[in-house]
């Protein structure tokens, strides 16, 4: 079996080696080509310059998985790709694109005779190792098609994929999971942050969050990586506190309030990791002098504060 | 080695259990002896009808581990033990004290010469199996009496468990760990109410949580658990909303009041399960009087509810 990989990033790179080992032929492109070369090298990637010839490598059906940024940088590549592909042809997303758009790109491919699937993608740098988990949307006839694909990236053939519902399914799972991720993230940041704050028990979190790794309720995947990065440093005195957000999360919330369902807690890690980016916010600074209107309490200046 | 086990419930009769069949003399008692006399029929545990025979059935230093709820059950236990037990011996309180609570009582203890010992231990029922993490505070002269039993009841010898600090860090600890797992629990939760509010996707939600469990972020013990019971029976429709709290996640959110330290989160998540134990509560209902007294808009009655 072979098929299309574009978009070589951290995931790309990292899915494609994966395939090559598994016994899959990958036609790989990427914009800047450095590691297009060097998957050649190290993993037997076949390379392509360009779309095109990425294109002509393939037989039909042709099958091109996308890894690339969500928004503009998708949208554009669906573009170009809807021109160059024919009937039959499975386009896979298996970024992190709004649901909403994939449902919209599906119909826009389907007018075409062009099959699209949208595969929620999970594992970040450890898949390689790991394997994939990987959320599937999408028609069944298209789907059945890239199962030798799946079960490669995949844990195992078995495990940490489905086909989870019709074409937008896969990018919704997807996007719930990073939903649930950021309140996980933000409850364990927490719990340190008040272990950290207990000084007269000098408490050792590497060592807490070793143990707890063996037997406790809190065991999970993403404690083993704290106790991974607070063994080597446990003060992170060099690190900011400025906490990214790409996208899911602020989808979650909206969902939620589309659905009308309640997800507070999904919803307040998503806002303190607003709050996390903003330095000496105009909030904080509107609440400090309320303070000093009503109650003549004193308020700090930018230069005092720091 | 042999100690003693005070306190036979649900965690207590497993920990007897796992340290019968572990090499480690148990004598056990407990309130209502059924247990005591099933623990001694399968599992090899020495019966003692009552607290003076249990300790009659000690050599000094005598160690004694109490699995009891905390509160005035492990109070009242506490002032009966202090006037049986003499200089040298050693009380480990097992259960989820707070931390206070073990820190005063240590104290109290010292004055006769008993040693104390606050071991959070977490792993629920299934400790038994897998072994519990334990988080032990107490003086290094007492935590190295006891740790042949740390190791039979930790998952292996060399994980699971640690002495973390002073009296009082073992239940402080713990607390924590709870408080992070309220905040876990409440994100997935959230995340599985999404889900299941996407009707038009009709998904599997056990699906989705077994291939979760492979390669994603959120993979977690408490995930294994969920995708198990989600297996049976996805709907849940016989299960009551309401969710009990039992003291720890309280008292992680007055930790974080008291040390000025934010945990937004954990505070929520509890709140979350005081909302759900309440049934039409004085709030909300406060909340529908006001959006008709500002704007006329319509106010079910408890009947139309229902």
């Amino acid at each position: 079996m072979r098929i299309a990989m574009i978009g070589l990033g951290k995931m790309g790179a990292n899915m494609a080696s994966r395939l090559c080992r598994g016994g899959i032929e990958v036609v790989g492109y990427n914009r800047s080509p450095e590691i297009v070369e060097r998957l050649a090298n190290e993993e037997g990637l076949l390379p392509a310059a360009d779309l095109s010839s990425l294109l002509d490598m393939l037989d039909p059906p042709r099958i091109v998985w996308m890894m690339l940024p969500s928004g503009e940088v998708t949208e554009d590549m669906l573009l170009r790709l809807g021109d160059m592909l024919s009937a039959g042809d499975i386009i896979i997303d298996g970024g992190n694109a709004n649901y909403h758009d994939s449902q919209r790109r599906a119909v826009q491919m389907k007018d075409e005779g062009i099959g699209y699937i949208d595969a929620g993608t999970s594992g970040g740098i450890w898949g390689l190792e790991n394997g994939y988990c990987m959320m599937v949307g999408g028609a069944e006839e298209h789907v059945s098609q890239i199962e030798p694909v799946l079960k490669v990236l995949a844990p195992s053939a078995d495990t940490g994929w489905a086909h989870v519902g019709p074409v937008g399914a896969g990018h919704f799972t997807k996007m719930i999971h990073n939903g649930i991720e950021y309140g996980m993230m933000q409850a364990m940041a927490e719990g340190f942050s008040l272990l950290e704050g207990k000084k007269e028990f000098d408490l050792d979190l590497a060592e807490i969050a070793e143990i707890w790794r063996h037997g406790s309720v809190v065991r999970s995947w993403l404690l083993d990586l704290t106790a991974e990065f607070l063994s080597e440093d446990q003060n992170l005195e060099s690190i900011s506190g400025y906490v990214a957000d790409s996208g899911e999360g602020r989808w979650t919330v909206a969902e939620s309030i589309d659905q009308g369902v309640p997800a507070p807690v999904l919803a307040l890690a998503l806002h303190m990791r607003f709050a996390s980016q903003q330095e000496n916010g105009y909030g904080n600074r509107m609440l400090a002098m309320m303070r000093n209107a009503f109650g003549g309490h004193t308020v700090k200046t930018q230069d005092e504060q720091s």
